[in-house]
């Protein structure tokens, strides 16, 4: 029988009802003829819990124990669920990581996936059991340790699972029902896609699209596993949701797919650095090490000898940059006059993998920007992306424009 | 190094702080010089609310999902316990029952343990590990899923391992500070004991003395594995508490170690019954087929081939020993006139070892008693026991005048 694999997040099994409305989803999979592999988080909250108690316990915690502690939460709703599926008259079991055994590197707490064998759940899908739970998020190291994956462990284990049992799909069901072409707070005329790449579900998630977590669909991508994103609390059909996929598989679409938006971002600038070949290095090679996150860069025109560079950086990183550039300047590896930081920012883009086809695309994007009046800082873009910071204010503005502009209320 | 073994039950590690307490008396232990094993329950409430969500998710539910949800309560303590210990710079960690592996049968919510290997947790103890953490009540079955031990299975697992590791003695912290020779709350001259040997231990503790599940005592005499009753809640010395032991270390006791009462006793008569050989079988038979735990049981002298039987059982086992004897009688198994139950009655034991080589004991015993006025309605006598059934209204005038009777305020 065909493999499907669903996956539950923390919202969608919160407590016993979410638990049974979760199983009825599945079922209704098994009734449909899959052999289904679920794979389910903690109950929303567990976790944190449990994260705290390891926190008040130790402060520098074993990773090793925290991986102990912290995975129980998957276990409890693997049991949880397999049992509502019994009940419900499916055919279930649980399985914890170190069952299957999903086997991981001993990078604990934020563990690789290494081998996921599949003769024992595929043997029990030989002997008539229809699903088989597990729990997601964790697995065991080469010492015979549990491990955790880490942020977005889940939606990971999900992927992997599809991966290793060849499944037609991986359904992500969580509490949005798919992805949008921006943001429906910011317009009512968020339009939900169908189906987009999985290039530019990166460049989304990335964005801070946050529907799914940006290492599972590497992985996706990678292997080329058809992602569904769909909302466990509404009615699921096979069309339900927005199904992430190769490019090929996409037949026509909008030259952009979306715009995303962060308010996270910060502009800093170097004001009149002495240009000389290395200079980049000579400031990005300390923000590195000190662990900055830097986003978009750009260099003025140099006048003298002497150059301003700007790059974004997160919000919260910028004290970090700061303390960075004033080292290196003490240390004689920089040398600029003063620098700026400009926390009032917003940044924008599009993306869409029509743009690898279609040119004009940043012109049309610079022209609906500058018809509301809003001045550019700074422009990054790659070959599926146009990114632009701005004033903060116009942020929404800016959003609302370029979703007329490229008219994705409408599908193509 | 000397092995010894701690045991931590739910009110002992039932809040961060309380880990913290249990964790410092391990640590006192490690600095000893002991190598220790601590075995932990689950936080106090936890096991009891992953029970509920079992009960509810599915009424006749898997034994083995039951198995895998209940048993997460005591790996979050162990991880828990191992990172507090580790924060008081005691080198630890923890083990899952599986990672042992403490190998069970497949009796799953009610396994027997088969072997607990120690070369994995003797290679630690090797390179300098002090302690290792031990998730109670848990282990692996044959196939490779997770069982529980049931009712008292914590203790049992401590006193497996304490055999397993040949260690000098184990432990077992709870809210009660040892064994007294009677309930304090019955008479203040209750004395704690310093010593009490296993034989006594099982009849107090099937006699309703809460301290030690009957199994885990059970086991423990089988391998001499001697065991400390001891608070969680006060200082502890290498003299506190109360150790159950062979009755070898026992140099001197008195007669009488401790009276035991019970008020979940209820007294049934089969009123004028058929008598004829075999009609006690007939009659405990299908008592014990229903599941009914007979402890008591008198026959009256045989007049004109008729008889009265009369036996004690639990009190919420009433109704279904009334059920099972009218079906007999229907049956025409059995042939009584009536059947009477009083449910007012209470159950008072002395109990000591030295029963065996003291004689007199019975005769004080009733002396005692009917110097205060209470009548004897059945009397039931082991080697090292003596057990009455009396009116209930006299349970803690029974208990005050035997307590006084056989001096037990004194120590011998």
């Amino acid at each position: 029988m065909p493999v499907l694999v669903m996956k539950f997040g923390g919202t969608s099994v919160a407590d016993l009802d979410r638990i049974a409305n979760a199983a009825a989803k599945v079922k209704a999979e098994v009734e449909r003829g899959y052999d289904v592999i679920v794979i389910v988080s903690a109950m929303s909250g567990k976790t944190n819990e449990l994260v705290g108690w390891v926190d008040q316990t130790s402060k520098l915690y074993d990773a090793r124990e925290y991986d102990a502690v912290v995975s129980s939460g998957e276990n409890i709703t693997a049991g949880l669920m397999a049992l509502r599926l019994q009940e419900m008259e499916v055919p279930a079991r649980s399985w914890q990581g170190w069952q299957v055994p999903l086997k991981t590197n001993d990078a604990h707490s934020a563990a690789r996936i290494e081998e996921i064998p599949t003769d024992n759940i595929n043997q029990k899908f030989g002997e008539g059991m229809r699903v088989a739970v597990v729990a997601g998020f964790q697995g065991i190291g080469p010492d015979g340790r549990i491990t955790t994956l880490g942020r977005g462990g889940s939606d990971t284990t999900a992927v992997a699972f599809a991966a290793a049992f060849g499944a037609e799909r991986c359904d992500i069901y969580t509490d949005v029902d798919g992805v949008y072409t921006t943001d429906p707070r910011i317009t009512s005329k968020a339009r939900k896609l169908e189906k987009i790449a999985f290039e530019e579900m990166l460049e989304l998630a990335s964005l801070g699209a946050k529907v799914l977590q940006t290492r599972s669909v590497e992985l996706a991508m990678r292997y080329k596993v058809r992602l569904r994103v769909l909302s466990s609390f509404e009615e699921s059909t096979p069309e339900s949701g927005t199904l992430v996929c190769d490019e090929e598989e996409i037949m026509e679409s909008n030259v952009v797919s979306g715009v995303a938006y962060s308010r996270d971002e910060a502009k800093m600038t170097l004001v009149s650095v002495a240009d000389r070949p290395g200079i980049a290095a000579a400031i990005f090679g300390p923000l590195a090490e000190a662990g900055v996150n830097v986003d978009m860069i750009i260099q003025n025109i140099s006048e003298e000898g002497r150059t301003d560079m700007t790059f974004s950086v997160p919000v919260i990183q910028v004290e970090r940059a700061k303390q960075a550039m004033e080292e290196a300047k003490e240390a004689g590896d920089i040398n600029f006059h003063h620098l700026v930081a400009d926390q009032d920012v917003a940044k924008i883009s599009v993306v869409g993998i029509g743009m690898r086809s279609h040119a004009g695309v940043a012109a049309k994007m610079f022209n609906a920007l500058s018809a509301e009046g809003v001045n550019i800082k700074v422009i990054a873009t790659s070959e599926i992306k146009i990114s632009v910071l701005i004033d903060r204010k116009y942020m929404e503005l800016a959003v609302q424009a370029l979703h007329d502009a490229f008219e994705l209320e409408q599908a193509s």
